[in-house]
């Protein structure tokens, strides 16, 4: 916000970016994440040359091994000759302020490589911002040509998985022994979840890790069938019904999330785990459900925005009349829900 | 939304909530939770009638021992002669359906006293509802005269963190060897937990996860004073900056979490926590900083009313229009941005 209105235009910033400077492409990305003036005006402008970069999300629990497996996952792509953009989403408190991972020395090997581009972003408390700054930030990657982008986030709670929904292709990382198991009953695991990685299966209980993962499979599958059934859908996974998870989805109407067991620090499982990224691939790309999918996620970014863009209007324009009626609620002259509906009615009467 | 018109009208239906009629208070939580037609008008008819109860947000991983220490709470409550409400907050799939705690059966010894009222709410995977829901669900349990109401989540996840947001004293439980240390350094815990209780404190590594806490919250004083200072802010804190975490912060213009150490399934721990939780209510009630805060959390709850009202009203105002929108945008016939903007304008221009 306290940007000077001087400096290059849109069009001069998008030019840089799309001519891949590295400089031009974290400045662009400072824009976008601290909202400065100027930064839709380059989002737009580099707008026509997004969409060709597969996003990957990954997430998983501190412990289960998640950055080494994403340096092996970034290796593959390199050796395929794919330039990977990573983003890592830190959930931090403001107190700590992104310390976490500090500098994420673990995948210092990939720095001097001009063909990854890794980019931090921490959360600094702005609710339902971060995933917009995720996908604005997986946009630029995109439009500066980097094929494959990786969303990387700690942890595997509700935060994590919404902004896994930014992604194409989502994995989720487990390890044996960590407690995942009762984490993996939490909300949306599942609904997120395009391919399930077991990492440190050399370890007593991957077999277990596996076959809770299966089970919840199973589950999810007649539970959701049950329930269109009762909203009386038509069920197309009937004829799929016993295809065992792990087996790939690509030819069946719904998805099926395979299970890959990895030794990531011996590279065990990696191959098997970019199959079954590209099976997932495949599937949103070839079949009519997969590209519903996708036109799904693309309505969510687009009412997210509507949200955020109603609530900052709302805010701006307000003011003052916004503060007093928190302090007519807060003394009880008034209760929140009338309130309410009169800020709405006055934000709509000022355009 | 499939209500009839008919029957008892909001002053109606009010009085009997008033009354303390469990149908009635049962019946008036299905209307908030499901924001059937009826349930705003409900709501403020309410509300002249609530703001006596003291609002306490539990929360913590499965397997810390939540549920007997809230128990024990709950039991100390009502030997004092208080009347306690608790919204048990499951976390849980759509697929899963609110499985994970089921019936709450360790709470089951309460479930004979009608000076107890315990209510599941599940999420259902509606963002951004739950907290708007555990808030009104709360205010019903408010006005029907119950003195303390629990409001418990599972897990310490941004998400749960939220909806502790709607208590005035928020408890976040540990056990040690759970992994919670990292969990802690997650968004918004030290923010959010008023007081710490580190429960099974009978088993080894509870001292360290003490110092643990006590390190984290002098971390989070030092930079929050570092960060005051560098904004050009007076730092009231400086005077009371050599306190240690577990004395009582009341006295001092910022609280400091009190850590007290429990095991729960003794009994022990459980009046010292009880103190503790009492000597934040007094901050809250009895300090300038202490009511700032309860009024910003009144700011909190209004906007995000008012951000839910607003894409409510969006949604349902420009209809076919949000849905070409998106339909634009997957086209790449128009940027995000610019479709988002433009349904900013048609929706306030449709009033």
């Amino acid at each position: 916000m306290n940007e000077p209105a001087a400096g290059p235009n849109a069009g001069d910033r998008a030019a840089r970016v799309l001519a891949g400077e590295p400089r031009a492409i974290a400045r662009a990305m400072r824009m976008v994440d601290d909202r400065m003036p100027g930064h839709l005006e380059l989002l737009k402008a580099l707008w026509p040359h997004t969409g060709k970069a597969w996003v990957l999300g990954v997430t998983g629990n501190p412990g289960a091994g998640k950055s080494t497996l994403v340096d092996g996952l970034i290796a593959s792509y390199r050796a395929r000759g794919q330039r990977v953009g990573v983003v890592a989403v830190d959930p931090t408190s403001p107190y700590t302020g992104g310390a976490i991972l500090g500098d994420r020395i673990r995948m210092s090997r990939h720095t001097t490589d001009d063909g990854v581009f890794i980019r931090s972003l921490a959360t600094r408390g702005h609710l339902g911002g971060l995933s917009r700054s995720a996908r604005d930030v997986v946009r630029i990657l995109d439009a500066a040509g980097y094929g494959v982008v990786v969303v990387e986030t700690v942890g595997v709670g509700q935060d994590e998985l919404e902004i896994t929904r930014t992604a194409h292709s989502t994995l989720v990382m487990m390890a044996p022994g960590m407690g995942d198991e009762v984490q993996a009953t939490k909300a949306g695991i599942l609904e997120s979840a395009d391919v399930f990685a077991v990492n440190k299966a050399d370890r007593d209980g991957a077999d277990g890790t596996v076959r809770d993962l299966e089970l919840m499979i199973a589950l999810g599958r007649e539970t959701f069938r049950a329930s269109s059934a009762a909203r009386g859908h038509a069920t197309h996974t009937a004829a799929d019904g016993h295809r065992k998870p792990g087996e790939s989805g690509a030819a069946g109407e719904r998805w099926t999330p395979p299970i890959v067991k990895c030794v990531a620090t011996r590279g065990e499982g990696i191959a098997e785990l970019l199959a079954a990224l590209d099976g997932h691939r495949a599937w949103i790309e070839g079949t009519a459900a997969g590209r519903a999918r996708r036109a799904q996620r693309m309505g969510e970014e687009v009412r997210e925005a509507l949200r955020e863009a109603l609530i900052e209007a709302a805010v701006h324009d307000l003011g003052d009349q916004l503060d007093e009626a928190v302090q007519n609620v807060d003394a009880r002259a008034v209760d929140p829900y009338t309130a309410t509906e009169a800020l709405v009615a006055a934000f709509r009467a000022r355009r």
